[in-house]
């Protein structure tokens, strides 16, 4: 999980926290490994899954997130917007912005 | 600017709010004139404009936003994630996210 982005990510990758700060992979998979302990990370609901080009999909979703962040525990439902991209035929994810974890899945319908 | 998506955005835009629910271009316009006070909403600093194919761009921007919500004042300095696309030859906003307001500007340096 640490370090998914290192792997999968685009060299240019950049992860927005709901605060609005970026993180790239490298400072992500450090976050992961020292700050939070990850109990669950599922994908609730993709609200979106578009083509926008050949190569480039767009996916709006919500996460269902347990977590402990520096020793306190969130239970967080954010949605996501992310980028990938298709390079030498295999799909890496671009950009990806995460909200607050307080969304209302019921405003989706 | 109430009505700015209504006239510039594809009939699918949303808008992901700093909570993480979505808003169309019409409800947008509502609660800018019901709620919304705006004081200010200039772009402090556009961290990326990729052309992610010929008809689609990514920007990622800082915006310097002044306003009051229903009558609480707001000096948000908060992260976009916008998509663009061109149809018919017009660039129309296709997907907006917004984050918190307490970005920091200095960790894009």
């Amino acid at each position: 999980m640490a370090s998914f982005f290192l792997n999968n990510a685009t060299p240019e990758f950049l992860f927005i926290r709901t605060s609005g700060n970026p993180i790239d992979a490298k400072g992500f998979e450090q976050m992961i490994s020292d700050d939070i302990f990850q109990e669950k990370a599922e994908i609730t609901k993709i609200h979106r899954f578009e083509f926008l080009s050949e190569n480039i999909v767009m996916c709006i979703f919500t996460l269902d997130s347990k977590f402990t962040y520096k020793g306190e525990p969130n239970d967080d439902l954010p949605t996501f917007t992310s980028i990938f991209k298709k390079e030498n035929n295999v799909w890496k994810i671009h950009w990806m912005q995460r909200s607050t974890g307080n969304s209302d899945l019921s405003l989706w319908d």
